[in-house]
């Protein structure tokens, strides 16, 4: 038999039990010894031959190949004779790293025993993870993505966080600014302690204006590795601090904006209000503690507005491709909404009043903005052009209907709810597909430079009309604080990997990723899915799922429990770890309604609004019955997202 | 029968007879109307398929695919039912462009003649290029090389310039200032005009203290294309000008100094004079002169010199991977009494006797001390480290032989006879291989950071002793110069891409291109070519044979012939346009010696050193006869290159 592993001299971080030989004769005095080897691909396939049929296997032998910086296989065989009923084990190790690196594993896992050893390390590990958040539901699809495959998806964001994709663009590494901010914000319970170094990374690329570097190696303000002697003149130099700091016509509006949640929620999960007084540098220079920097991304996009009040687009906002520079973003603008709330309800828990009350009028200003600026009649604009013209509007025949000002402006608590219902009514009519909602609708087709490049991407491609998923998650919050639990549930099936399985000839990834966008009806493709595992909607939708629509919600004071579901569904599970206690939570929906917590108990006791942190260590029994929807929201310590 | 053109949407520039249609479908009126076309590589080779056994080549028929975005292949069919004896002919035209441009160049093409009359210009396009120097040689590769594709494949580097070439490093862009100097130096001849361009650019990408920018893309100090309103977050900004000067800490050595000879070699092949005066930009502000740069380049390189008062090699020198920084580098200085040479001829030719002396004073003092610091008792030294080390002394056991300070030790002029002749005997005894000359000997295999990156590269593999091809055409200069016909024939041949056409399952590229290297006798590979076409290599080996092999070197006051041959060719024949006037050069070799010209005579009458520039349009006999080696160099207007 042969394994052969395709790639160069790298391997993905997935430990798993085989070995990657650099130069596999070099080990083959090991108990098991392979009988041949190749590191050659050339060799391998052999001459006019493909992966469909090597050379090495027809002949059933190896050629030993080896050469230094040719192009790499992995490949090892050993025969095997089997009387009736015999059964062989064969262990190969992968790995990374050098040639002592390499002997050193061998030696360890030399034992067949110490390979089930770390097999079940690594089982461990993830049980570990996943076990600080279990769900029952009556989705057999939902229970498998959040029981293992949504949160492994975000750790894998959280791990690299775009660091090394090299999926989209060529060149490109770094930090990205939001999607780190993000990626922090959505799973902070899995690993506090890894959210809290990327929040501090993320601290150090903000600029004192209150905008952040948008994509950064966080080693530029780190310790700095020792300037090598030699220099390729192909080697990209290590950037001098003036050169790395860009100026405002590279800032993305949203970029900072995340950052407030993440901060807010990183403490919401720890407890750790002392975070905010931690000093930190900004990235031009000086410093200041997380609780000023986090007034300086508030303030700063109140100052960048433009001709109507609304925040200026940019560069960008969240949405790569529209690119209004000093036209107006609905989205920023509500987004600043949402984050005003985030830092008011951070400041009441801090007790800092007087920063509490001049956010909040802040934030009713700006939400007050928002109202009287962009609702277009059945649903709110994605914007204004730099020209004064409006993006998103009924009079609109193409990009009539966008999603992110649509779901943003329910998720930030600024649309009435009337407006908010209507205009989540026009996301489902104009955007929902079997697959997901669409980012906008109709496609474009003609090149408009006021609005941004997403004129000139293809129709139904990415972020023009696709069903790109970082914003699904948005419109599922969104119909869960409208109390709509059905349709949430409708839009969570459709971007649903888990649903799709036997979609696979169409979809053509992965039945347990979410992937970054998935083709739309204007493109011949509609339903296939592409770019698996680097999105935002790995943690949006992890995030999304467990907080609003089963509603299990820390809040700086105590643990909210606010579900919204279908209400055919009698009731669910959720087993929580939050501060080192574990709550099992169990709701009933005796009365199939969709919102509304009547009562919650907690070790038998009653409950008047948010549960109490229990002592670390304590396991609690948690039963919320559904019944009563109309106080339901009121109980949180915001009416924004919390 | 179908045709199959994998790769994306871009031609590679040659003209030929086939059209790529970006929708086939959208032509299928033309009157050669394929019967069927797949625009999608995967519907074209079908599921679980590769190239081996397309799906649509094993079914006869194609699938229609096409996709806006996808993996494209252009793929055309069209099934001819031939009766016995009969023929067809089918017109395929691959164009680059748009649908309007497709459908112009299909209008125009639709005729089969004036496909022909296509390649017919084509062909005389090229007629022209390479009848501007045709030889004629007993040896029948120099031949092929020399009069076809030696200068193709210099074209193509002048054309593209390394700009497009993303061979090596992903992400590079931009001209490559060292490269691009010599690749205008070694053919001015095919095309001045645009010689004189790419001279230009060159002029304003040198900064006013004297040295290059090491990369960099002309449009930077050209007019600007207008900046989109648009831009991707992931979109390169156009650098502003204090971003793109980079300072010492990144100019190579070397990069500057070859612009000397090119422009002297411009001027020579024209005898435009007035090129000297013309006004240019500085890359970081301000103008001069084109003969005003050179000198900033000259004096720049006497200023930067380390402790023994040789050149430093700063990032580097001409070898990308000797990083010397404040260590010593002999190629350097070397190649500094070259331009120096180079520039006293110009500075004589203009009547500018003043700096003529000047320049020829700090030549000569410069050739001192290469003399005084870097002869090592039987070769030449490499360099000095930064911390007093010797680079390529006899008592080294690595890199203990370099190819380039020796070859310039004796092209730059400042060798003595004898040790030249000695420099050289150890470039035959140590690094000849039947590929071509190793760029050092033996490869190093121990990290030193004061060499350079150089000591980190697998032994044999590109800059560690490899068959580096760019510096083999120095050495056949440097033995023409020695009077050694027979060994820089020999060096000539191991590299001759023409002479290797019986291994090519060893070297593995074609044999009409020269490569960027031929793995060495180190690696396991030896003798596998890799990069062909963009190499210095291209321009320097029709150089160096055309110019000093067959010796026929344009001078800024008329035309030198100066060949060194082996001494059993009875002769050979040049046919050189030069100035608008054609030489018919037959060389004579009655006496069977390796170089010496006994007497010259142009259209019947006796020349005495250079043959004068001719009238224009005139046709002219000459004949060379050789003899009395003595002489021979004396006639050229330096002793050092012209």
């Amino acid at each position: 038999m042969s394994l052969y592993c395709a790639g160069s001299s790298y391997a993905d971080g997935i430990i798993d039990y085989e070995l990657f030989y650099e130069q596999a004769h070099q080990y083959m005095t090991a108990s098991f010894v392979p009988d041949g080897f190749d590191c050659l691909r050339d060799s391998f396939l052999g001459p006019y031959r493909t992966e469909d049929n090597p050379l090495a296997v027809e002949q059933g032998r190896c050629f030993g190949s080896q050469e230094k910086g040719g192009n790499h296989c992995a490949v090892l065989s050993r025969a095997i004779t089997l009387a009736p009923g015999e059964s062989a084990r064969l262990v190969w190790m992968l790995g990374e790293g050098g040639r002592q690196e390499a002997e050193r594993i061998r030696q360890t896992y030399s034992d067949p025993a110490a390979v089930d050893a770390a097999k079940a390390d690594l089982a461990a590990y993830w049980e570990d993870k996943l076990s600080r958040l279990q769900v029952q539901t009556p989705d057999a699809d939902m229970n498998t993505m959040l029981n293992t495959w949504n949160l492994y998806q975000s750790e894998v964001n959280i791990l690299f966080s775009r660091f090394a994709s090299f999926i989209e663009v060529g060149g490109r590494t770094g930090l990205g600014y939001r999607d780190t901010a993000q990626d922090a914000m959505t799973i902070p319970h899995a690993d506090p302690e890894h959210c809290r170094g990327r929040i501090l990374q993320l601290m150090q690329g903000l600029t004192s204006t209150g905008y952040g570097l948008h994509l950064f190696d966080p080693a530029w303000f780190g310790p700095q590795p020792e300037k090598p002697a030699y220099k390729s003149p192909t080697v990209i130099p290590t950037p001098e601090r003036a050169s790395i700091v860009h100026g405002l016509e590279d800032a993305c509006a949203d970029d900072a904006l995340w950052l407030v949640a993440a901060v807010a929620e990183y403490v919401r999960e720890t407890g750790d209000l002392a975070f905010f007084d931690q000093v930190v540098g900004y990235a031009d220079g000086g410093e200041g503690t997380v609780y000023e920097h986090l007034t300086r991304i508030l303030d700063f996009s109140a100052e960048q507005v433009g001709a109507h009040g609304i925040c200026k687009g940019l560069r960008a906002d969240w949405n790569d491709c529209l690119n209004l520079g000093g036209g107006e973003s609905a989205m920023v603008s509500f987004l600043h909404v949402w984050a005003l709330g985030q830092f008011v309800d951070a400041a009441r828990a801090l007790g800092r009043t007087k920063d509490a009350g001049h956010y909040e009028a802040m934030r009713r200003a700006v939400a007050d903005t928002c109202e009287r600026e962009l609702w277009d009649g059945s649903w709110y604009l994605r914007g204004i052009t730099a020209d004064g013209r409006k993006i998103g509007c009924q009079a609109d025949t193409e990009g009539r209907v966008h999603l992110e000002s649509n779901a943003w402006a329910v998720l930030s608590g600024a649309a009435a709810p009337e407006r908010g219902r209507q205009a989540m009514d026009a996301v489902d009519r104009y955007l929902y597909t079997e697959y997901g909602l669409r980012l906008n609708a109709p496609s474009y087709t003609k090149p408009d430079d006021a609005i941004g490049f997403v004129t000139r991407v293809y129709p139904g491609v990415k972020e023009n009309g696709s069903i790109f998923s970082h914003p699904n998650p948005w419109a599922w919050c969104a119909e869960a604080m409208l109390g709509r639990g059905s349709r949430a549930m409708k839009f969570y099936r459709a971007l649903c990997p888990a649903a799709q399985n036997d979609k696979i000839e169409v979809r053509q990834s992965e039945p347990y990723s979410y992937c970054q966008f998935i083709m739309g009806p204007d493109h011949t493709a509609f339903g296939r899915a592409r770019h698996p595992f680097m999105t935002g909607s790995g943690g949006w939708s992890y995030f999304a799922a467990t907080r609003y629509l089963l509603g299990v919600r820390p809040q700086f004071g105590g643990l909210l429990i606010d579900p919204c579901i279908p209400a055919d569904w009698p009731g669910f599970t959720v087993t929580r770890v939050w501060r080192g206690a574990v709550y099992k939570i169990e709701v009933q929906n005796p009365h199939r309604v969709e919102k509304g917590v009547a009562s919650v108990r907690c070790n038998d006791q009653p409950v008047e609004g948010l549960i109490p942190p229990q002592p670390a260590g304590s396991i609690n029994e948690v039963v919320a019955v559904l019944g009563a929807p109309a106080a339901a929201g009121e109980k949180e310590e915001r009416g924004t997202m919390a």
